[in-house]
């Protein structure tokens, strides 16, 4: 008899885990199990869609329950896995649409469950009004509240990466937008030097930004609708619609409760083969723990593109193959309106926390040869460890052109590069494309210059 | 008493040389002989200035006479140097303009001489109207010539980067140009089913592509001025301006004079740290030959961003420091109209020749997420050794934002990477910059594909 693979979570991790493992066999009966609307969708995409940059909801699905089921996938939209049971081997699902229940055995199981969003334990958090923007159907919400007539006023709390994005999304839409965050210059995985630069372009975008403060309070109106908000400094701001941008944290409640064990760091503990420590479950996607690099340590890293990756090496290996996913180094890239911001490896403060010595270095450049017609400002900033030269992390800040170089440094980090090799790069060089000495390698000259001058004492 | 240093040749090479020593030795007497009417500019920017992309001649020029002599360097402009002697070291010159005379006492010399244009040995190559574009005083020549009444036919010979360079500025100025290349695709240095798109994107820009082909003769009217050429196969092809777009070939007739000695590619034999063959006597830049990481053969490799850092390790050297330039390994881009296109490592004619065994992928995608307003079509194809799976070499056609995707898989071929590890790097993502697969990876995941599905021998 055939064995059955269940897989909890039909988004990127659950997709790949599933699409990999049934092309390699055939025979293998796999059973997906999606809480939401949706399968295989860029939750990343929503505050384009929110924006109107991107058309419709549809262009976010990459993959719909209907395409997973001609790749020969037992599709349950809309059903929950409530427990699983690892000794009889075995999940308990109920549909979210008819409360019918029912339950699944498994040889193979692949738990994808994604991540949940923060919501900090303040009063009026859940008035109506409050939206986050984790799953599509916050999207349709947060879209349709938007749109509602009177509405003009938004307060996003967080000024991360999602936060940021968001606020710009009601920029576009013409709403007034305050952003509050808790550290001194939003997205706080930046340097604040590189982050002033960020907060810059938020302002000059028309985002009020209100920064070393939190969210205490949410105000309610008398139809228990979100009014405006308190912070810890006792500012008041009013609004007529509350974001929550606080970043997510792993969706583990189900794997604890059935005793897959966690990490430290709160996400499953997976191997490099995405095996958790239970034979035969695998964990992948935002809620498991992934090692990073540079630091030795593991943590939690909420993003697409290791999802993609971690289901891929899961499905591979339970269709009979070898794959291993090889950690992270931290790379992220951003749009702050006009702005490309990016980062890779460890920040001044991370490098810090995890016992590393260094010196940074950061130049101003230009994306092409300076008298090229289209030429924009570039900055990189590069943290490089005393005496051995290693880079430690990057990061990029510039117009148009600008982020997409920091790919380039992520590999040199990736491979342990010092500063010294890296300037002497064969990189791409024509008056379109960057001045002849790229920003990259000028940077890193200054970066080596940095460490030369440290280690002779200056 | 002082020691003096000798640069022959004030461009990118000699400049960044001079620079370096005197910066590290002010006590260094640095005596710089410059041929030509400007020092240390970009002759890659050369094309955009005659389109008028580039407003003036002086936003070319990256550091002049007046700023040389500013940082203590004595700079002899329009001046040749006519002989090298290595037993008194000392070198003979001659002033251009006044026929002046004289020698120059070295106890260090860098020999930065660049590069000659490849002229072929056709009838008529010597006539009016022929014109090369290399240096400054060429670029100045040919805008006049292009600008004088009449002039609406132009023939490019070579169709590599200078000549599309060329022929796209002429298409800019309004005129007719007609591209002659041996290859059967444009740029030869790229696979033939890349050039087809550059062939395309030349074509669809109104330049006439004549390949396979070569110029036989250059034909002259009764006021000895070009007015066509002839080529092998026949064809006749009118002209009132012929540019001669080649390529170059290393300027080393003074180094073999003076017996320093050459390599087997015909540059001059330089060492990691750009020793000649000879104590004390140093090359950098067009002239020398450089070393391939991956082939493991020498070639000349005629770039400014080489010369630039070639240079400089010179004078660090010079100074008393120790600096290596570790090679090169082919990375080159250049737009060609709309379409970007940019190349590293070796092509599938140049792993051959080296001796390699490979597989290919190549795969279409898109610069953003498909959804993103502005995605863009890229392709990227990938060699890779078989059974190891290192990648070899990478190629990126594309509209905006492709090409400098190169530099990513430029660093991977210089760390010697497997297309396995390259799949799994931690590049960067969000919906404005790449699919959540960014192109590099999806292409590293074909090509690892089809090292397995080669190694299982399918």
């Amino acid at each position: 008899m055939g064995q059955r693979l269940v897989v909890i979570g039909l988004d990127a991790a659950g997709g790949s885990a599933a699409s990999q493992a049934r092309k390699r066999r055939p025979d293998l009966e796999v059973v997906a199990f999606e809480r939401g609307r949706a399968t295989s969708y860029s939750a990343c995409g929503i505050p384009y869609w929110v924006s109107g940059a991107v058309r419709s909801e549809e262009a976010l699905i990459a993959r719909t329950p209907e395409q997973h089921r001609a790749n020969g996938i037992d599709v349950r939209m809309r059903t929950e896995v409530t427990a699983i049971d690892l000794r009889s081997r075995t999940v308990s699902w109920r549909d979210l649409d008819d409360g019918r229940e029912g339950s699944e055995g498994f040889d193979e199981l692949v738990y994808a469950a994604g991540s949940v969003p923060m919501r900090p334990p303040v009063p009026g958090i859940d008035a109506a009004g409050v939206h986050g923007v984790q799953v599509l159907d916050d999207g349709v919400a947060l879209r349709e509240e938007l749109s509602r007539p009177g509405v003009r006023r938004v307060v996003v709390v967080g000024g991360g990466y999602i936060g940021l994005e968001i606020a710009e999304a009601c920029r576009v839409r013409g709403l007034e937008v305050t952003v509050v965050d808790r550290s001194p210059t939003p997205v706080g995985t930046f340097d604040p030097d590189v982050g002033e630069f960020i907060a810059d372009a938020a302002r000059g975008n028309g985002i009020d930004l209100v920064l070393s403060d939190a969210v205490s309070r949410i105000e309610v109106d008398d139809d228990g609708r979100a009014c405006g908000v308190v912070t810890g400094s006792g500012r008041q701001i009013e609004a007529d619609v509350v974001v929550l941008g606080l970043g997510v944290r792993p969706n583990v409640a189900l794997a604890r409760e059935a005793g897959i064990p966690l990490g430290a760091s709160g996400g499953i503990a997976v191997d490099v083969r995405m095996r958790t420590g239970i034979e035969g479950v695998w964990a992948a996607g935002d809620c498991v723990e992934s090692w990073h690099r540079l630091s030795g340590q593991r943590m939690v890293v909420a993003l697409g593109t290791h999802a993609n990756k971690q289901g891929r090496v899961a499905g591979i290996n339970i269709g009979g193959g070898y794959a291993t996913f090889p950690g992270v180094i931290g790379t992220a890239i951003t749009k702050v309106c006009d702005l490309e911001v990016a980062r890779t490896g460890l920040s001044s403060a991370e490098a810090q926390e995890a016992g590393f010595s260094f010196v940074t270095a950061s130049v101003d450049s230009t994306t092409r040869a300076g008298y090229f017609p289209g030429a924009e400002p570039i900055r990189i900033k590069m943290i490089a460890e005393r005496r051995s030269g290693r880079l430690l992390g990057a990061q990029i800040v510039g117009r148009a052109g600008s982020a997409k170089r920091i790919d380039t440094l992520a590999v040199c980090i990736w491979e342990g590069m010092g500063v010294e090799e890296v300037l002497s790069l064969d990189l791409s060089y024509a008056p379109p494309f960057s001045p002849v000495w790229d920003p990259v390698l000028i940077t890193a000259r200054k970066a080596f210059e940095a460490v030369e001058a440290d280690a002779r004492g200056e």
